[in-house]
């Protein structure tokens, strides 16, 4: 296997703002030799592997959709799940820590299927508060805290 | 198709004092003629369906196991997804509309899915303060508000 | 829980004859108690929907699309998965034994999944000679051999 | 996107001929550049997976369990979907071909969820005739087959 897979999550459609601290998770994480795991698609997802790319890193997009074309630029392996948000759940099940970046409602779901199967999420600029997510406040802490986690279990 | 789906969520374990509530929503979807859908399980989700068979109500139960002999006793119609918590998704995209009481991540988990795809969802007793989500103090308002809410689409 | 739970596959578009048969099939699994469930689209699930109602029974629809708007005019409880023909899996794992009329890959796909998890499965017409499908001539003896199996379980 | 994605199905016990024929298979997708996918279990799924990584290639599991150390040693990317026998009809949905080697009922389902949504399969020593499979004699004719159909696609 290659590295601790570490999931992204975040909103279709984002700011520059959000979208350059996306990149920053997804390069961090390449950077510490994790596997970048997201949605696959734009906004949030698309920013974070695309940080995953500019540092080398792999990326894993599990979409919604029924193909595997719907996949942003960045991502290596797409995974077409023809699920719609079911794919939420196959997300969280596969990361073994994950990152939120902002985020709406799509993005709350997967932070509480998260805390509900026991993985550790942490959060930069949240949009909810929410028992059991640790905000954290750069990427490079967001990265460092949830592999630092991982280490440890 | 037999009156409109209303979804009751919540968790699988609760306070009696909780469940005495989740019963008389299931009482009262029951007596407005529309069908109880709920996760199958504990908790809320038996409170509810057994509120609802009390009223001469019928109830279905989207379980996230492997068999519909994990559905509580006051379930009419069992359906076994073996999907863990991506049943959640099923549940909010079959629901016309939501009612939560109380709840944990799991509940969460749903009024976000539901949220995301436009569905109405009122809540009792919230756990978390979500934007979006109705808050509502009595079973009989809970009921009246959705059902005139598909009334209305 | 109302009666047991017999599933019938088969395809979404289907001659007049094959329509009749699904029909027959339907009218029995009533007469004899249990519930029908399908994929609750056209064809053989709408004449087998459409059968069970002309003899007082109850029906359950699992669809593969969004809404539970594309169910057939004979599905009491629709349920609406929005996960294509992975909803094939769920009438397998929901159905207590199923019965196929006729039916094409999709149909396939659902004899090939129940006895992978040990389902009974007969078939009428069947396309395909699949080892353990047992081939049967008549509506009649389709609904009593799967209801004498579930008896001896 | 890595080389396009070639899934690779068949059962998670296998004889030692199966195996051999599986692993060839595998290396030879390597070979020509393309990702192996596969249910990431054992049987015709490691070893054809053993064989892309003999060859230096990438492989991707996507496994019915909850947890990824469910994959095989020699699955890179492994996803754990936690949905049973509905995790083939996301291995069908991402694929762009299929090469079935051997396989019971559970390759069975596969095959015709393939076919189903138009999806070129082609079976190595199959159990079962399916109309539609393009039955081949070696590996090396597998993967030429699957792959020049996507060329011309």
């Amino acid at each position: 296997m290659y590295g601790p897979l570490i999931g992204v999550i975040g909103a279709g459609a984002c700011s520059e703002e959000v979208a350059q601290l996306a990149r920053e998770v997804g390069r961090e994480i390449a950077r510490r030799g994790a596997v970048l795991l997201c949605g696959g698609l734009g906004g949030v997802m698309a920013a974070a592997a695309r940080g995953a790319k500019d540092a080398g890193g792999i990326t894993l997009g599990i979409l919604p959709g029924p193909g595997i074309q719907d996949a942003n630029p960045y991502i290596d392996i797409p995974v077409a799940t023809n699920m719609g948000q079911a794919r939420n759940a196959i997300i969280v099940q596969t990361a073994q820590a994950l990152i939120a970046v902002a985020g709406g409602y799509g993005t709350l779901s997967e932070m509480a299927l998260a805390l509900k199967i026991g993985k550790t999420v942490v959060a930069l600029r949240p949009q909810f508060e929410i028992v059991g997510v640790q905000r954290v406040d750069t990427a490079k802490d967001a990265v460092a805290i949830v592999l630092n986690m991982l280490d440890t279990c």
